[in-house]
């Protein structure tokens, strides 16, 4: 039975009132009251259950996005290539997520670090309230931390290495960090009952840092280890703006994710049945996730023309993928606090995420750090900048009502609630940094010495469709030699490196 | 609590009827009765909640089905130019919306002229059964108006204008003119409770007029006082079709808007749970939600192939983007009417639309009026038809049920009802017409004056993306020069304009 | 009266449990419980519509999928013509199904035959619980069956065949079908109450077999009258990759069908408000719901990989569009028993679903079938599987929960269930088969006749877009001669047959 259902009507009670021999009658009255705590009790896992799916298939959709922004971010000549990463983040990753990483992330009762529980979902539906919607739902999150690593390392990338640290990333790394802060058994997670980090916990509702700076920081162990795409800098050193090939298909994959931005942030409610304070007042969990939906708006809409105005200052021009970027930063940092800050807090968070991501892209520029979709700098650095934020501006009320039954626990540094939540979000950022770097660094450091990471110069030159994806992305114009558009398609770009060598991987 | 939730028990009655010594069992089963009221309330503003969130989210993705019909629609050159101004329009609106657009809106009690009250959604909580989900539904409305004005008047305007227009439309024409026709304090609101204009209020459910005329209005402004884009007519007056570079993208585009349209007119009702008539029975809300779903897609089922074979005899091709023009037609005209008239009726106020456009089509070719997008023709005019249709259409059953509270009211003049309702939907055309070129006319007026509408004669040859907005929207072939792609692709498409010259804006 | 929200308060046996004189008191406290229970049912009405026009408005989006997907896999010269094509089956079929389609298909109470009531919907709102949102969600499944088999037959078929062809598979052959297998009158439905083919009846839950085979094997029979494009195979009769245009479209139109299909297999159960077993456990429909949305996941997330590795040891590369068609076989396949098979087996089915795509697409290549989406391969073969597999891995619990109120009935083979399953749903795929054929094969053989169903090979050559469409889909580059675009464009790509032809058709 759903708790909030439960009427406690006794009928020992009741008999008492209505006087001598009226048992019977009492139980009669209070098993009809039963009878509807228990239709309730289906209503609300009906209504609950349809928040989290359509939820699901919204951060589902997110998946989407990437792709799209992937795709038109790179070079054409790669496309065919970032496609397929995408698509296998989410088709791999299922199937890795239901073997394993559910288990590792959900499966309770458990230790801090890691669950052991429900692999290949078995036994899930015994476990109250909590079976095949949530897992779709922490699947979908699973695959949106792949695919921002994929952008880091776009356009040099060997298959098979994507194939390795893709399933790796998705089965074992980020579960075990969800397990931490997200399981009501983890060590650092503000839901767990036994034992509350710092008294409180980490505040990181939909994951600025389990999803976006998990993605990101394994990102950049990537692009660092395999260093930048041929072209980034010149030989002064200089950054080259390799452009991607289709800014249609960049704002295109930003709205997407907006779009599915809404299942993420206030679907990260898991449900929305359920009061704050009395039950029958207007005030309830509905309210509190129509709040987080703004929230997010906010930060991202903000962020955008800090984003417009910020770059036209420096570049001289209106730079749209540039906006749809500045964006996302504002939508990755809200992402953490998102559900207990104030409307006008996600316009601080958003405004300073532009300043962030800018920052982060100058900073890279510096050190000739290449990552083709500035996902390290702006899931990992507007990420953190979240986690941060979110110790910053926390309300009391909030907090309270999105993590009930523990009064008086800390809230916002600036909102007088201490620096207690600051210091566990601080550790937050550092133990992700670490667990990141100590699994995702030392893989692609090996794969780099199996010579398994990086591709080829031809390959690079030619562009991997051609060479590993079996032609180019696009075929606008086949006019008579219609029979046979592969080989003249390939001609027309590479001439030496024809498809016809047996490819190395 | 919700009024639908209440269930009045009456202690003192039951003690009566349980006779003496029985006034405790009573409030005892009474109390019972009571808690399942509040958690009957409980459900209805989560399942509300729910229905109005993920509608707001459909809405919203229609500005996604706005950027790539535009893109699809203008020229390469100028794609990324429209696609900022479409993240934009959400972003910047947003802001703005949030700041002042919902307060004058909604921010009632108010006058019958403008709202005051919710600035940047102070104090709105409180309000019973309004709240966060509420301004983001509002907010995906307001947006709509900006991306149809943007459409009008794509590739020649200044983005500077486009700031300055988007900003006051979205935070101010918009909002008022939606208060007099939504707001419970609006003078002519069909949900007016203390004076109905002419006995009946205007009956514009999903926005025909409010969304779609006053972007299209707003749009004939601009485009008017801009004039044609260069060689839209040729020297002899004649015109010349400058076609939209991509037809993949505008039927995207329309195939999201119509998939939002499922957001934008059954999620009007802005609820779900509310039986008509006696509870129980199958008959409810949810029953008329479905069936304005389904008015909705019938409108514009008919409006598309009737716009097939129109075009196909005046111009002898089966035409892809006519085809989603008319369908959009169709679906702008049924707007107003959706939730009050019958399924066979949304047939007809679909053919009619068709025809409507098409001739609209005609007539701005005759005046030389320039609209990349055919938004005025397509939003002013069909909205215009679809504000009339709901005046001779609208059936007495639905009115009172969409409408409750005050019976005999006026219903369609086709259906027996009169003629009240039809004087009052003419003076809504004429007040939106009126009070959108009072306010936008002028602004653009004068921003032509200024010299801050209309890009140069070199940006306008060139493409804005170039001189503005940093470089072309593709790049297709990026194959050895893939060291500097900007450079190469700025000089096949414009040689004695390059981006290194100072924007002037 | 929804039936889950009855509770039973029998009044006179309260009376005789509250003593004498109380029987006032025994009405006054079963008639609370009374406005209780149709309070509940409102809200069950609330609940299962909301989910039911959501999984509709996701079916729906299935469409814009189809569309981006054929454009995608067609030549860039043929684009707008399927695109055309696939805005109108969702149009026209829209006005088809509304007209005759519903009638035929759920026109009950009926023969097991065909259904004949609810043309125009009338009279549809008095049938309980089944109106508006059922027709919605039904209509999005019709047009899903005419927009697989425009697939089959792209790229060389007339516009008049297509809407020939269209009309009829969506206002006929495809309801009838639905009536024998989800109608409750349907000789072969599941639900039958009257009699059960071999004591079971088909379980086709989300349609395989209905929508996913007729689909495909309308287009196999148009394919194989039409013979293939040309080109296709070459003088010896080795077959030619006639490579799509846009690998981005076909991934963007995959993703879009997979996040569609979360409204076409969990949506199925049409409601989910209901428990299973005794009221208040959370063992529901909503907990049946979630596992099919994971069933169905699982089945595409198999058929991937498995289709990468299978076509890279058979072609040599990774093939993103080859594992797209895998990925979408493994959900055609699943779509016939996603709610009554474990997880796991979900992976048998994707597993397999890979190998009969790859073995279908063989097998078509040696027969010199040229199918431009695989669509007859894909929804024909897969669909089959899907069928098969059914009768295979139906588990006892979960076909007595989805199919309730006769116990005992047959399940799957591999599961102990009997081989009646397996007997009934080789029937369906049997008179499936013979059904499609014995309408839409002569059909298509008449059209062919009156020589109106293959363009002419000149047509065929320069592409239908340029001679039937008004033009190429795409003008990327439209620099100084802008004031003419399509004469430009025109003649680069064809000399002799330009547009001022007077079309044939």
């Amino acid at each position: 039975m759903a708790t909030w259902a439960t009427l406690d009507c006794s009928a020992t009670q009741l008999a008492d009132l209505l006087g001598p021999n009226s048992t019977g009658a009492a139980h009669f009255i209070c098993d009809q009251i039963a009878g509807v705590s228990t239709k309730l009790s289906d209503t609300a896992y009906a209504v609950d259950t349809t928040y989290l799916l359509f939820s699901a298939y919204l951060v589902f959709s997110m998946q989407l996005g990437f792709a799209m922004l992937c795709a038109g971010s790179v070079r054409a000549k790669n496309t065919m290539n970032i496609m397929l990463t995408n698509v296998l983040d989410a088709a791999a990753g299922g199937l890795f997520y239901y073997l394993f990483g559910f288990a590792f992330a959900f499966g309770g009762p458990s230790n801090g670090f890691i669950g052991h529980h429900f692999f290949g979902l078995s036994k899930v539906p015994s476990a109250t309230g909590f079976d095949y919607s949530h897992f779709l739902y922490q699947w979908a999150f699973a695959i949106a931390a792949a695919g921002i690593t994929s952008g880091s390392i776009a356009e040099r990338t060997q298959f098979v290495a994507y194939l390795i640290y893709s399933s790796f990333l998705t089965g074992f790394v980020y579960p075990v960090v969800s397990h931490w802060f997200w399981s009501v058994d983890g060590w650092a997670s503000a839901g767990n009952t036994a034992n509350l980090l710092f008294g409180t916990g980490v505040i990181d509702f939909a994951g600025s840092g389990m999803v976006h700076m998990v993605g990101g920081i394994a990102g950049l162990w990537g692009a660092f280890i395999e260093s930048p795409r041929m072209g980034r800098f010149d030989h002064s050193g200089r950054a080259v703006a390799l452009r991607g090939h289709s800014a249609s298909l960049v704002v295109l994959g930003t709205f997407l994710l907006w779009f599915g931005w809404y299942g993420f942030n206030p679907g990260s409610f898991t449900k929305i049945l359920s009061p704050y304070g009395s039950s029958g007042s207007y005030y309830g969990m509905w309210s509190a996730v129509g709040r987080t939906a703004v929230t997010t708006t906010l930060a991202g809409c903000t962020a955008a023309p800090t984003t417009l105005f910020g770059k036209r200052i420096l570049s001289g021009h209106w730079n749209v993928t540039d906006v749809c970027n500045g964006l996302l930063g504002g939508f990755a940092a809200i992402t953490a606090g998102c559900s207990v800050v104030e409307p006008w807090a996600a316009i601080v968070c958003g405004f300073i995420a532009a300043i962030v991501l800018i920052s982060c892209n100058k900073l890279a520029e510096k050190l000739k750090y290449d990552d083709p979709l500035e996902a390290a700098q702006l899931h990992g650095g507007c990420g953190a900048w979240g986690i941060i934020f979110t110790a910053l501006f926390a309300t009391e009320k909030y907090v309270n009502e999105v993590y009930p039954g523990k009064e008086g626990r800390p809230y916002g540094l600036f909102m007088g609630g201490g620096g207690k939540l600051l210091g566990a979000h601080l550790i937050q950022i550092v133990v992700i940094i670490g667990w990141v770097s100590a699994t995702m660094g030392p893989l692609f450091f090996v794969l780099h010495k199996l010579k398994l990471l990086r591709i080829s110069a031809e390959d690079e030159m030619a562009g991997m469709d051609l060479t590993r994806h079996g032609g180019f992305a696009y075929v606008y114009h086949d006019d008579e030699d219609s029979e046979k558009p592969n080989v003249i398609q390939l001609r027309k770009v590479v001439e030496p490196n024809t498809s016809s060598t047996p490819p190395s991987v």
